[in-house]
């Protein structure tokens, strides 16, 4: 159906399937928090989920918790990631933060709480019916996920920050793969597992349009336009911190995410035409403008 | 061997696991502050795993995971209660809190990757050769901890902080009931889960110790020695908070406790000899100086 009918497709049934699964909390303004964080953003997780999985004949119905469980994960990283003592930001997709709305401890345990959210999804029978399937899911969301992933990616850019010399080009590879990189490749994997079938070209797939992303996320925060974007740009820049844009010119980042882009399109090619929308997404990772 | 040699046993034996298990992450600050702030306390939830899981035959080196993921999320509890936004402590267990030892950013990292971290180790093969066994521990772990447990907890205590009227002795009991019990009730059920036994008379007992364990940190707020407790005490007097003893009075919460303890001992009656230790932890937590 083509990749900008199939993403919004996949936009909405995230969305709905997570509004019922946060019907189960309370009205605390922890469980308001929860809805209120997971409530936007362009999904580009849980579609990867989703689209991974229909390659191996998953439908969306199925995949559809494991989707909302990465997304769960991913709004916790956020929040936490916006927190005073973290990036400081008081925008996010153009709302208040968590903590501006409510106040910083609302902010810690809503943060909290979607973590464990992720992982009482991927707990579910509605996930997979094998519990073998469930438990490799939450084993390697884990990984992904923890300090030897993202959290490791988080604190490895923390560090930069006030390191005497600004990071190498072969650092800020490490410091993405583990804070962008590693949930972009659990998701793009999570297909394969919930298809059982093997992961490896996906990893592939996953690994270049996860650089590609944190690339075009460098090029954005010098080239884009705040409104459009929902949050503050520049942030980098005026930080004196290294980017792929300072390290390989504006030029130099934008045709290394093109070669990405090439390499995320080759590790397609055992699905065929099948791989079409993924493809598709790795292209609009690199052109979007928010 | 008696209560005391078995606690010992249980807490030489979980703090080696632990000490190995973590040794899979590096030597960034996030990684020493897992391992900081795991690397003390009386882990009388492990113990609980432990001792629930011996009743079902099953041997301290197969419960041992199971036992340092929830000292792991009760670490993660730990660090992110006392940061400044939210209870606001410098000292646990005698030492600087993480974000006193360190700062605010990692504190929160390492809370974050320390629950990660009780997920991951629940879904390792180490934990239980069944799967199914494994996911049921990572789904009742979930719940347990998250917005309808620990975390929802924590919420009312915060809410507490600011409202207008002290809170009711309901409203305190469901406040510990999630604060506290809820970890307590998973610890000493996920001993009859690894053993593929009802765990109906565990999660009495638990029920019964978790509020026994709540009010005698009331009374040891109060009647407790600073430099003994390893923290500081009369906090919630001087907040002005509703406890057990401003709202049963001293003699009142004593015997409301030993109430608790009674019925701790009679919920493992079928259990026969087997629960003492169990029956002696009740008396224990009772009557514990920090």
């Amino acid at each position: 159906m083509g990749f900008e009918t199939s993403l919004a497709a996949a936009q909405q049934q995230i969305g709905s399937a997570l509004t019922n699964a946060l019907a189960r909390f309370g009205a605390e303004p922890v469980a308001e928090g929860m809805r209120y964080s997971t409530g936007g953003g362009k999904r580009l997780r849980g579609y990867l989920v989703m689209e991974s999985a229909a390659l191996f004949g998953v439908p969306s119905d199925r995949s559809v918790q494991a989707a909302c469980a990465i997304e769960a994960l991913h709004a916790y990283s956020l929040v936490h990631d916006d927190l005073p003592a973290m990036d400081d930001d008081d925008l996010r997709r153009g709302q208040p933060t968590v903590h501006i709305k409510w106040d910083e401890a609302t902010a810690i345990l809503v943060g909290d709480a979607l973590q464990t959210f992720a992982f009482e999804l991927l707990a579910e029978p509605a996930t997979h019916p094998d519990p073998a399937v469930r438990i490799a899911l939450v084993a390697s969301l884990a990984r992904a996920s923890g300090a030897q992933g993202m959290v490791l990616g988080q604190a490895l850019d923390i560090a930069a920050e006030s390191a005497a010399t600004p990071l190498t080009l072969d650092e800020i590879t490490r410091l993405q793969a583990g804070k962008t990189g590693a949930l972009i490749e659990w998701s793009a994997t999570a297909g394969a597992l919930l298809g059982q079938a093997d992961p490896a070209p996906l990893a592939a797939y996953a690994r270049a349009i996860g650089l590609a992303f944190q690339i075009a996320d460098d090029i954005l925060d010098v080239t884009g336009d705040a409104a459009t974007a929902g949050k503050r740009l520049q942030k980098d820049a005026e930080a004196g911190k290294a980017t792929f844009v300072s390290l390989l010119g504006l030029d130099g980042a934008r045709a290394r995410a093109a070669d990405l882009v090439a390499e995320a399109e080759a590790a397609l090619a055992p699905y065929g035409r099948k791989g079409d929308d993924l493809a598709a997404l790795a292209h609009y990772i690199v052109a979007r403008d928010a």
